[in-house]
């Protein structure tokens, strides 16, 4: 497998979690959320540069958080005000050796390595491919005062790793941050490239919420992981 | 309280759950699911008319389940062919004293007390009332080869109970039968009635596959309930 890069976005500052501690360094089990996710990607892919993008106020609590577990080799660096500007510091960050480029929210510990694996396989295919799954529920959208149904057939939740060739990914960040940027896949789709989907996860959730963390321990324990 | 009537409709096959008995009939914790949800209807409106819709081939083994926990009073009818006409059973089965109609899935048996009676409160002052929630993901609407980020701020998920004027739904489901329904908010649609949303419960879950059944036995587990 070529040379790949992982760029972890772990810049959320937690307030929807109802805690002063940002959501990435909340405990899953007796593991920090972001320790799991560090892991888990150096699992999957052994070889890979590994960068995590935290904001600069967070970057003292993180060494020593991760001081105390077992964390696989990863370099940190400060993050922007936005998504878009935290991707493009960890890309800044990656050497010019790396073909392949997977970009994953520091909150979504439970992806396995086999979507991890397939997505980078599929990226030998595809310029830019990412993850998506269908809803459960029927869908509306809001319009003014009033919502129509839509089709729910046709809607797929978008959830990371997204993995890009280096230099689409590169040539993507150089556009100015847009607020029409809702994740990596879009800002590459901005620059004009095809995004190529491929089937996620249901258990590769982001973890948002309190009601996130006891799903995600329950969901780990029928793996029969240690939690 | 005006008298109320709620139909359950649980005539899903169970093909998604990889098991041959149908998912409503499956045990969560040690209760069946269709006895939880209809428990919890009954605790929430105590007086209320509660039918439930399976398909035919379906009720004597529910009648044979059934008997062996503690069930709130409920009528049993036989659905139809597509949830449509399962509602229409339902619907027929209800007596004419009742002023406001709950339709609930019978594989949701999370929903709270607060958020049904909240939902028949609202019926008061509006004709139809879905509760609904916002996406935690990004999304995608794909479009023939391709597909395109929508914003996700005007998307919602409808869950149930959705809760109708019983004159509404009545004649709501004159209508004949089209596969543009996706729910009964939609047929009341057609039918030229505003739909008014009321936020829902992440809590709120259709349980539809063996993990949503893990998800849903740590959700009863954080609220202290017996399982």
């Amino acid at each position: 497998m070529a040379q790949t890069g992982v760029i972890i976005v772990a810049g959320g500052s937690g307030r929807r979690m109802g805690a002063s501690l940002p959501k990435q360094f909340m405990m899953l089990g007796n593991t920090p959320i972001l320790v799991r996710t560090i892991n888990r990607m150096r699992e999957s892919l052994p070889a890979a540069e590994i960068v995590v993008v935290l904001p600069e106020e967070h970057i003292a609590l993180w060494h020593n958080l991760s001081a105390r577990f077992e964390v696989a080799a990863h370099r940190v660096v400060a993050g922007g005000k936005e998504r878009f500007h935290s991707v493009a510091a960890g890309l800044a960050a990656l050497s010019d050796e790396v073909r392949y480029i997977a970009v994953h929210d520091g909150v979504r510990p439970l992806v396995s390595k086999k979507l991890i694996i397939r997505l980078i396989l599929e990226a030998e295919q595809h310029q830019v491919v990412i993850p998506v799954i269908a809803p459960a529920d029927s869908c509306r959208i809001i319009e003014g005062e009033s919502s129509i149904t839509i089709d729910r057939s046709t809607l797929r939740f978008v959830q990371t790793p997204q993995v890009f060739h280096a230099e689409v990914l590169r040539k993507a960040y150089e556009q100015p941050f847009s607020t029409a940027f809702t994740d990596d896949a879009s800002v590459a789709e901005a620059a004009g490239y095809a995004v190529h989907l491929c089937e996620g996860e249901r258990q590769n959730i982001k973890i948002t919420t309190p009601d996130d963390i006891t799903l995600a321990e329950a969901i780990i324990a029928t793996r029969d992981e240690e939690i």
